[in-house]
């Protein structure tokens, strides 16, 4: 019985380097293309024949964000569809990952994987809802398709979109979830909400990095959540398409869902530092926080990244760019990679059930605050 | 709203010549990498918005085999789980499919596309089965794995392959269903097989002909199915390594699942002139193809390939290969593109859940003449 | 091919007195055992060999509530898992039901059924949850156990029981979506109550008239909301047990899940005119409804049941006990037969996946009011 | 604590004589309505709170087959979905049952329960085919209704029939794998077949005896299998129907589907016995056993009841009246309550799933001897 490690399929990264025993497999995680991040993998690792397995990432130390394993578990699962965490530890740039025996094939990951074909999926569930107006918006670098998705009836322009960084796949789970609440016919914030609103919804902002098996970036190397200011059709059609129709729609509300590999907790980060940031939008958003709070135990409003200084804002991530543009609510949703500290779960960590009842939440704040986006806004749209 | 015709996800095939309107569509197929092959497409028509769709395959007259497209009609579906067949006409070389209204978007394909998700799913849920051993045989010319799964306890050695020609995705249906019922641990026919018999499946043995879209090739432009004289790791890996495998089991059944273009039955080929072929052989081949006969109302023995004469096969295709070195009942079997025309159902035409029902019927026909296999025969394994 | 209505099954009612031709069928509604109540349906009527039906309930106008067939439609299924409203119209006190043709055999009933089966199962499969303590509290009049599950760590008591009035069947499915909520592994708002409080459900208050297909009383002929001043174990032995319970654990929050038969509305009725009622618990309750509405646009507060005066309380209904009792929380929550005349749905009316809906958002509620629980409420657990 | 045995539900038999610990349970099996067999059991324990518990059925000795209790292993279940074997002896009248520990609640029985509810819903799946006319054939002693199903477009009539006796719940569990694959619209055997004859299937004999809990008797006390030579509408209603129905339609083939206590096998017994017998129905029925024998390693014929001897077969029983009648083949299917000794699974013994399999490998017998039900048998339809 022979070991193989193989990542060549849909969203797969890590070349092996020796896999000569079960326990003595040697990976090497694969760099963005055209591009230096590194920190994403997904491979299988065939022929174990029942024995324990141990992988050693052995150029971890070099990845983007080295903290992000620090504390952090793998994800595996043997039928691909029940994920778990497995014993995990970092030291001198290793990552060791530790499968237990009883398998003759495992899949671990970084996260748990989202697929194209789950996204076409997604796309074909969602369009069938006669509701909902299915959009090619463009094309990516790789020729494949910008889906987005719109739906709802009221003058309310709110935009979610997810997956800039591809590597980020809590960010299309929570989709999934955001999704099924949304268009679930029964539920009554929803329907409610579709007629005050339009939802604007892009499931995967970064088709190309997701097949690839990026972490960051498209097909041509761009960090999408850097285009914002002055994107191209050549280097970030991703963008460039997305931004085209939200000026034409205006945005009242924009969602922008990501993942963080460090910090072990939800939270939101907003447009702190953009210049022509009101007392409104922060109110606002210091409103949607605490509702979301409310609302959900796996949210919080104590950890986050450190907001930038009045005017120092970088424009070129979405949420910026929105702001200063369209004087409205706009928001970074960040999930962890590792577990909600708070609230932890050790057998799955921060996972896809998870994400969805966060999306649920994140939708019913929205239903909280919809009354309010324009009131009190000097909305530029 | 634009319409919008995408190929580019797992195993798609076609590029859009011209989507200025719903009912004025015009495709391209494209060929399979590196060989003149071509017949196979899958993609995604979107932005209909509900209007009835008319796609035109405009190069379908230079398709490797005009006649497949002869009262034929197209696969489409809105949810990618149920595929229904749709108004489809073939006349000057262009291949017209029209697509009823009602849909956001649909996907359109030649046969109920298996994508490599799909196939990692299968083979996950396989792999799981403690009896079964998955194993690695090798690598394809685009580095995916090739899978196999053995499984049984008994001195019988029985090959069973499919989908060397990727477009024929009805095989690796046949190998969903044929598994399924192999490793259902209530079903006595198969609990009992497992005692006699050890068997060797390999779903797909062209794994980047399947990604890619291909017809009939694999990556290095090797049509597989031609190869089994003289495979090479270079040029037709998957053959050199299952043969290899084959040669260090022995081989006393080998069943090679396909599809074919143009007849509108299911059929049985055998290894017809092939130079050593015994009279043993050719009575166990006439008992199996009657045995399914009787299993299988969807199965017949009327239509088929013309027998090869005395001495002429090629040697080059498994079935033959198989039959000559190892003397023992090797057979193509052939699944119609089209439907079963003495059996027909027009709202699918031939499907995967047909497909599933002649798995299990070769699996009882297998039983059935399990005890025949080595008597009569003199085996060269 | 004849006619055949029956209801000799499980939660069945309704007698057949006619059914010579699929649009001449009369049925007569059954009283309740030992009890003046009627209004509860629930039958089969088969051989209709794809024929129209009219079924005409010639006793309707005996009703216990007259005014809740106005405005109502009946619902139906043929496969008994997708229910929806059909053509009802009421006159002369006879309510006729028209469901329109296609079908072999189709249940009708008041609302969706839920069988003591169901039950079973729901209790099967909470109980499997290791958290869950299953306890029988004693026996029925007719022999059956009476089920409660408790659940949770947290010091205070919340009470949730339903289906007093078995015909109330929306109770029950209510209970369902409740008790998913509550025992979700994955949700957080769940998750994070159960450290606060002990949960103490009891799905089904009335097995006996719940089998038997009743409206409002069990075996004994007993409305089981008005013995709740002073039960026995001969005549209501559901409400003795249950209360023993509640004398034991104390009681912090108590929500009695009902349905209203004339009232095309979801609303909660309090404990007004209860003697010792003090402005804590008016102000709870205030806020309870106040923080449901916000989280369900199911939900209102301004139609309901008009408020007992002062010290005029029946306190022979469990809401008006529990409150004297027990100084807390304690409300009744009432959903319609009929629909949500607020956010109606024409084709379900209202369903079991709406009351599963509203029983998270009153699971959501709970979590959001449960700080304040004992807060300035003199409580007299 | 306490623990609770309860059998008031839907198929329930058992009185609870002593629950005052997990360890000492005592059960006595209760008889049938107006009759003195007794065998089925089927009661929930509760109260377990993950305790082993031990089960002891106090008057097992005056069981109607004792030697049934004799290697045999009771089933049992938390969730009522997935059923498993425990460890069971019987020694001195005494049936002692083992349930491992980890339970709150677990449901003991005989054989895997088959509700009444279970029932309404295969009969609700099926009638919505278009192609099958579901008939109530008349009332039961208890009121139920006794369902047919008629399907298919050919000369020969086909009856199938089951549960005559209640408590052989394994012959609705087959009814339900039979039905699946007659009514599958993809499947070839079933399609053919149903353009040569029309199937008469009554899953149920029973309702009544079913409801009641009852191992042998209707609610008047009849052992249905003892009514066929003079049935009534008094005392066996479900017999004299069916009967009269027969008649109507003539019989071609008939199966009468059954459980059996004592022997661990699947077996078929015939009319041996019946005066009017012919070589012709002889030798069919030696035809259906080998063709069955073959496609099922679940079936045999080694083992089974004695026939009886020439001319002295009980026409009171339903295999011997059809064939005595009718002249045709007609046959008793016994399964186990034990397991298959031949292909024994010790987690399930003879469960539900392997009763479909039986059941599809039946069908595929009657299209196998299809051609010859009418063929050298002196027809007297």
């Amino acid at each position: 019985m022979t070991v193989s490690v193989s990542s060549a399929f849909d969203g797969g990264n890590g070349d092996v380097v020796d896999a000569s025993a079960p326990d003595a497999i040697t990976v090497r995680i694969q760099k963005d293309a055209k591009a230096d991040f590194m920190q994403w993998f997904y491979f299988r690792v065939a022929g174990l024949g029942g024995a324990p397995a141990v992988v050693r990432l052995i150029n971890a130390g070099e990845a983007s964000y080295g903290a992000g394993y620090e504390g952090y578990s793998a994800v595996a699962s043997t039928d691909r569809e029940r994920w778990y965490r497995v014993p995990t530890s970092y030291a001198d740039g290793v990552l060791e990952i530790r499968h237990p025996g009883g398998a003759n094939a495992v899949w671990l990951a970084y996260f748990v994987p989202f697929s194209m074909e789950r996204h076409h999926d997604l796309i074909g569930r969602a369009s069938r809802d006669p509701r909902v107006r299915h959009e090619v918006l463009g094309r990516t670098v790789d020729g494949q398709d910008l889906d987005a998705l719109h739906v709802g009836e009221g003058p309310l322009s709110i935009w979610c979109i997810a997956r800039q960084h591809p590597g980020e796949t809590m960010a299309e789970h929570w989709m999934e979830g955001f999704l099924a609440r949304l268009l679930d016919p029964d539920e009554p914030v929803a329907r409610a909400l579709l007629a005050k609103a339009t939802f604007h919804v892009v499931p995967n902002m970064n088709p190309d990095g997701s097949r690839r098996g990026h972490l960051r970036t498209n097909a041509a190397g761009a960090n999408l959540n850097r285009e914002w200011a002055e994107p191209s059709l050549e280097r970030s059609p991703e963008v460039f398409l997305v931004r085209e129709q939200m000026i034409a729609t205006g945005v009242d509300l924009c969602l922008d869902v990501h993942g963080d590999e460090e910090l072990p907790y939800n939270f939101i980060a907003g447009p702190d530092g953009v210049p022509s940031l009101t007392a409104a939008q922060r109110e606002l958003l210091a409103r949607f926080r605490a509702e979301l709070r409310r609302r959900s135990p796996d949210f919080q409003t104590e950890r986050g990244y450190p907001p930038a200084a009045p005017g120092q804002a970088n424009l070129r991530l979405c949420t910026n760019w929105v702001a200063e543009r369209f004087g409205c609510l706009s928001m970074t949703l960040e999930m962890p990679f590792k577990d909600n500290a708070d609230l932890p779960i050790p057998e799955t960590g921060w996972s896809p059930a998870r994400c969805a009842h966060l999306a649920e939440a994140c939708l019913d704040t929205i239903a909280a605050v919809a009354e309010e986006l324009r009131v009190g806004l000097g909305s530029r749209r």
